[in-house]
């Protein structure tokens, strides 16, 4: 941490800053300028990290230097990390695709579409069972009913399951029918579920907060971490801008950023990231090629009576279509689909 | 509800979304113009609600007209709601002041905090017990100890409660300690949470969301409004933006906004707002100017050695002059304080 | 500025950025932590001001200590500025209120609305003679002469004139029929006319750029002081955020903080700042709380035929309940109106 | 346009709203629900978008329906427009890149790097000569003397010259030596500017304003359209929002927005879009698989003496590797580089 203080702080002001600093066992640094003092302060990063100086006379402002989290940070671990679902495996040279629709509506519903999306490509299906609305007059979601079919019909066709939990008290059920448990948006700094899942044997995909810095992002997935749970992969959504034409502004930005900063996978939403369904194939195009180790998708087999998110999903045909493109742009990158 | 057809959407594709809202019970109006028809909706609001018309061929765009919430509208509801905090009156014509450190640390501290608050002129102590942190690492809070030492300093000095739940398995436990319970800017959509604290038999004050648009502010409300709860008070916070120089940018337009919109009272915390210390006193005075019923500010014996934003927060001799201070702006606006 | 070695620098990368800054005639002092290496920079600040260092090998991140700007800053110049407007003055105990139509439209309806603002308490009058607007097919304004209308009307009514320069090449022009020179928030950072309007004789009202930082703006004001010409006054009037209920966000905190950071006044524009006329009232009077030395409303006679902004304009009648109602606040804050 | 009544608006407000509209000309239909009437407005789409009703008695709000820009829309001109530069086309098949340093410094630097991003694939030659910076004590570039270093190296070089204009009064003289002239965001909407450059016989790249809307973007360059310079391309450069950790964040879906509601081509610049030049790479890619027609990139041969914008430029060696990686991506999108 660096203490900035101002041009008029006296010698006195100075020295208190010193002392304090210093009794707390940390070492400080002078730089003196014509205008003011900075310093330089050195020591153990956890009483660092809970410093607070700025309400000390003669201080102008304090800036700080690292970051908090450890164990997602490239830093300590500088291999990419791959996280085995179950023998699909996230992270590594193949692109995985997760799709399915929204929520879970019903077991016709939800056979077509997984149906569909395995014929092209896709290993993994998602489907929301409990869905965090809005206004509570809208549709909840189906609950642990649907949490059944989603096992049931993802069986049938081989694939995997990854699904929302929006309670801590669900985290034990969901274990049972789930392969990948969804952190929403919404849910990003709730800090007791992320607790309660650092406890939990099943791999974590933390969606970004609607505005969450990448910081934000990268500390609540070390809240994960910190519980025993190393299997996190991160998931760019969109994050919420001035922009109105779009539902969310995808940042593929942050595919780069969490590359640099972060030695965990990462996956990418555009359909929510844009919320219209003429974008989601450019937009998902790009995330390849910006790097994103996974893609996921909505389908749905009738968007047009889908009980949420319809205007944003897919049809089969159109996911067929997207998948047999992306096969090309992976390549271009050095990887396969 | 408004449905856009393209211009060049065919006779039958109109024919077709003519057909689907019929089908529903819903009853339709056209009106042509050179380019392009616009079908207006009308009928049972909560058929509309879940109408998804997007997707149908022809259709270029729907817009909305009603909002859905209804228990926090002030269409419902007309007159302003006073909400009783065992004797403390939050709505009315005096303006409630609710004043504490950030984190509840020990007895000595909070002791000396309530006893200078109280002196000043605040009712309510606020302290967290249970602190949500971007980090793992940073200090968390004392728990159900914070709980005790918040009650046993309030009862000594005559004051209502009011601190932070961070998870619903807690709300029983809190109810015993505190008067009014905070649900937090990271838990705003935490629904599972709100649909617990409509149960509860304690006053909610709901922060607003760091992103959170005033429309899915109230809709949270309604949440808590729906389950039988209707003691629901707003607490304006700052909101995130580009602006780096203020922690959040205070946004006191919202409280306009609630004013027109809800019936219910509207706080606000400008030592969150702004994260800096000279701010928050004009913002105080401009809150009361713009119709706050109440404020929420922070207030530590010693700022420099807070274990959590004291940066933020206000000395007793800070906070001293300005309760002095607020009483003649309260009185330009109709009030007391 | 303060230099920050990454962890894995070397030795070598070390010397190489302090042989860097020696050669340029800059002192540096080092702080060695267990981690890492920081270099504070000290020297001419015109130099540092220009130094990209990050791009040097071992280099992780620069960190700036002080802003650029000076002329507009409070440390240079501690007492508030007062600007004189031929015998109004802005920036003392008085506040100044500018009020009048969005665009000039005609004789009569200029006259109308300057003759109900003078009653009602204003003293300058506003009218945009050149508009700009984000279509090319919307209305750009009466040009010169609206210009005339309104040193006409203001002569009339013995006002002062404020209106807004869209061009440089315009304003030897708007010199002969304007008091006050207005930049709007899409010229904000438009450098060249910032530069020949320091060269003019008449005050300047800066607004806030849609999404212009603090510190953007101070500088952008600072490019017009370091013309020559020193009486520039700020105007915040939103900014552009996530939140379409309201046009814009009024952000009353940057009254706050202009306070802190230059001696220059400041204007509120709660007509921009919000976009809805029944938030104007209560946003002028928190306006005035929060330490703003003047304010700017739209006022039409007829809003409802206006040619712009009709949505956000009073009447006459509710300018002059708000004008009998802001006294009290002023008092309160120990001015006057 | 739609006009929503308040629920309780009177049968007279009804009455006058369709009166005002039927004096203008405009015919009206009628859809009456169980709580408000709603009016569809029908008629001369340029009385419509100067319609101002919310301030109307009983009318609740205005909904719009059709944007105002023309020109630049694909619904009036659905083939993509290509724009022949001299020779060089934008918009069809090939992928063109821009490149060179954030500023032309002097001949040498500008030789030298042009002499490199030629040899490894660029066409067009950027370089400011007029440099649009925050403070005032920061270097504005060569002006004219730049503009001539800009032609006679990409003479020299065979190559097109793209540079920034930052005032209408230059657009002559920069037309002698510029083959596009180049708005950057701060002046997106300098509307005199924009009308001058419709004027003007050389395309225009119109950036994306800091905080503008793809609406106010498209309308903007209707503003050049209108004057009858057809030659518009747009360039994406990112937005401005709450994330600090690069400099902007690059939108890549208004790539997609723009070729959805536009023929016009649209460039990407990952430079200033990232601000981070680790990331200029990633993004370069993605902006290709998104449907971008061209890229801008800086480059400067010694980024660590660069007068601006040195941590965003990629090195000659960088972007040779970039360049030679673009082809694959180029071509799984169907185009050539």
């Amino acid at each position: 941490m660096i203490v900035v203080m101002s041009p008029n702080a006296t010698k006195e002001n100075l020295q208190n800053v010193v002392k304090k600093l210093e009794s707390m066992n940390l070492r400080t640094h002078l730089s003196t300028g014509d205008e003011r003092t900075i310093v330089g302060v050195i020591g153990d990063k956890k009483i660092i990290a809970n410093l607070e100086m700025e309400m000390m006379a003669g201080v102008e402002k304090t800036v700080r230097i690292t970051e908090k989290y450890k164990l997602v940070s490239r830093d300590f671990h500088p291999q990419d990390t791959i996280i085995d679902v179950d023998g699909v495996q996230i992270g590594g040279k193949e692109i995985i695709v997760m799709a399915g629709p929204c929520a879970v509506e019903n077991l016709e519903q939800l056979r077509e579409a997984a149906s569909a999306v395995k014929k092209a490509g896709a290993k993994i299906l998602r489907g929301g069972a409990y869905k965090p609305r809005t206004s509570p007059y809208d549709f909840q979601g189906l609950g642990e009913e649907g949490l059944k079919l989603l096992r049931q019909v993802a069986d049938e066709f081989d694939m995997k399951v990854v699904t929302e939990v929006v309670d801590r008290e669900d985290i034990q059920l969901m274990e049972n029918y789930a392969d990948i448990l969804q952190v929403g948006a919404r849910n990003m700094q709730n800090f007791q579920m992320l607790k309660a899942l650092g406890k939990s044997t099943k791999p974590i995909m933390l969606k970004r907060g609607l505005s969450a810095t990448i910081s934000e992002w990268l500390n609540a997935a070390e809240y994960i971490m910190t519980g025993g749970n190393e299997n996190v992969m991160f998931c760019e959504r969109g994050i919420r801008t001035y922009e109105t034409f779009t539902r969310n502004t995808l940042d593929l930005s942050a595919v780069a950023a969490v590359k640099e900063l972060s030695h965990l996978p990462i996956v990418v939403d555009p359909s929510h990231g844009t919320g219209r369904r003429p974008m989601v194939a450019p937009m998902a195009r790009a995330a390849i090629a910006a790097g994103a180790d996974a893609l996921m998708i909505e389908v749905h087999p009738h968007p047009e009576i889908a009980l949420s998110d319809g205007n944003q999903s897919l049809t089969p045909d159109d996911f067929q279509k997207l998948m047999a493109n992306l096969g090309e742009i992976a390549k271009a990158v050095g990887k396969t689909i």
